[in-house]
């Protein structure tokens, strides 16, 4: 089977190279976030932003011959994702993340807010300094695009109203901006021209998209071990992904557990037993495939390498994950 | 005696508009902002740094005549700030500021948390907008700047060794660096001269390093119904301002309290009396002083004009709040 990590060959030194460089960025300037920056750069994240920002740079560069800003945009792109995270985590809470005590559970929200702040300023430097203008107004696209879907959420939290349009809206801000503009960035860098780098912004959002459903699916369909939680707590919490939106309209009888917010034993049971019998999950693979094709169809504009087939070879790759 | 509102006559009408744009594009868009937004602009701050930003625009173009991108960088100047204050307040765990209540103490960690990425992006997305590369530079130096700082100061805290040198370095991190990055912007945008510029970010340097020392004085010396706390709560917890660090040199006994974090009954009250007897906040004073006169030499570069006259005039009604 394809792991993603097999993927990501022709980036695989630039990768490695890139978390050495983040850990020593933030985390030897100040021992008091040294031990966060450890954690946070080494808990196995499967880096697939940086490394689709090296894929989609050398599928742009004659000879697939990068250059060092492109493999800053990278880090960047890894910074701003991290970062967001973080304050995620102070917003909503949350005392694991892929399985590992997060930033405030063990270090406090005090640090949590600050090593957030201090990954976003780091960003903005490092931006700055790539001396693009466009790729600035890029990237601060995605910094605002976090914080309008951060605050979505808060505000659709148990909102049966929710419709698969809002759904794709809030996943595109809080997922799909952060690859596609950090994607379309790269082909800048690389002097691509503005055709292509529209194409390669759109494969970036549909990959995004396509991801965000896999990952919302997998919530329902994995074992409590692998999740690290028990499955289904996007709905336990009132985040109503597409599984839910599509039982919904199936059977509108779930909105009523969903409307008082499991408060009655056995509620949450109930509506993941109307979840599962419904045709919700088996739509959202849909979806998720009829985005992964979009994404697919934009890469023609990218000649032959063995970049251009990683990143063809990941839009597979995502739907294998819930087959 | 000149009040700082009179001193911003020239910048009246622009900072009128300003509080209501920044309002409205903060508060508008989301029904859980709002609150915050209302809560956070109306709470009447004195607007000096924007004031600085629209003042340095009129002195620096031909007939005070400014374009809508000076005043779009006096509204990212002050969302900048806000942003700032706002995070600050979640990591200090402060309840008030300026005597009302906080946004942490108001609408809890999260929406605080959540309000200050908002803004620090909104005002990143704004400033990429201006399109002007060497003003996103400038504007990102003071996003790193204070996280440096803030990060400086819980690493300071109850730190006997901390030098004057740190002292002010702090003091440029937390507060010099956006006066004078944001007013030399402002030149930037006139197309003043490198050297202008260059002059104009020292004045606000110098304006900024004058402005913290004045408010670390008045800390010791401004009775609890102006501050809204206890004179001397810096010290209380741990913040080692210029009045303490000259106290220190002149009577080292005083470092014990301080090392022992006032852990003994009266140790606070002695600490006190220490820093009163001492010459720590007279010597606090020429120091503001010193970096006001800085200030003032750098405004020959400008003509003369009203808001060169205010420019000057604040150097002075600074020093005129510790007399």
């Amino acid at each position: 089977m394809t792991t993603v990590t097999s993927l990501f060959q022709p980036v695989d030194q630039d990768l490695h190279l890139l978390i050495d460089n983040l850990t020593k960025l933030v985390g030897a300037q100040h021992p008091i976030l040294g031990a966060a920056a450890e954690h946070l750069f080494s808990a196995g994240g499967k880096r697939i932003r940086p490394a689709i920002v090296l894929l989609v740079s050398r599928a742009t560069m004659e000879k697939e011959d990068i250059t060092s800003r492109h493999r800053r945009l990278a880090e960047i792109t890894e910074m701003i994702h991290t970062a967001s995270l973080v304050h995620d985590d102070v917003v909503d809470d949350a005392e694991l993340r892929r399985q590992v005590p997060t930033v405030n559970s063990l270090f406090g929200n005090r640090i949590a807010v600050l090593a957030g702040d201090f990954l976003f300023a780091q960003s903005s430097w490092y931006l700055a300094n790539l001396d693009n203008l466009q790729v600035v107004k890029l990237l601060s696209e995605v910094i605002r695009d976090f914080a309008e879907g951060e605050i979505q959420q808060g505000l659709s939290c148990f909102d049966t109203d929710v419709s698969l349009e809002k759904y794709l809206q809030k996943s595109y801000f809080k997922t799909a901006s952060l690859i596609a503009n950090s994607a379309k960035a790269a082909a800048v860098l690389s002097d691509s021209s503005a055709e292509t780098a529209e194409k390669i912004y759109s494969y970036g959002k549909n990959l995004g998209l396509a991801f965000q459903i896999v990952d919302d699916i997998l919530d329902f369909t994995s074992p409590t071990e692998v999740l690290g939680k028990p499955a289904g707590s996007d709905l336990a919490s009132g985040n109503l992904t597409a599984p839910v939106i599509f039982a919904m309209e199936e059977n509108p009888s779930l909105k009523m557990f969903i409307e008082r917010e499991f408060s009655e034993e056995g509620d949450l049971e109930q509506a993941l037993k109307l979840v599962y019998d419904s045709q919700g999950i088996e739509k959202s693979r849909a979806m998720a495939s009829h985005h992964s094709k979009l994404a697919l169809q934009e890469l023609d504009c990218l000649s032959p390498s063995p970049s251009t087939q990683a990143l063809i070879e990941l839009t597979d790759y995502l739907l294998s994950r819930i087959k």
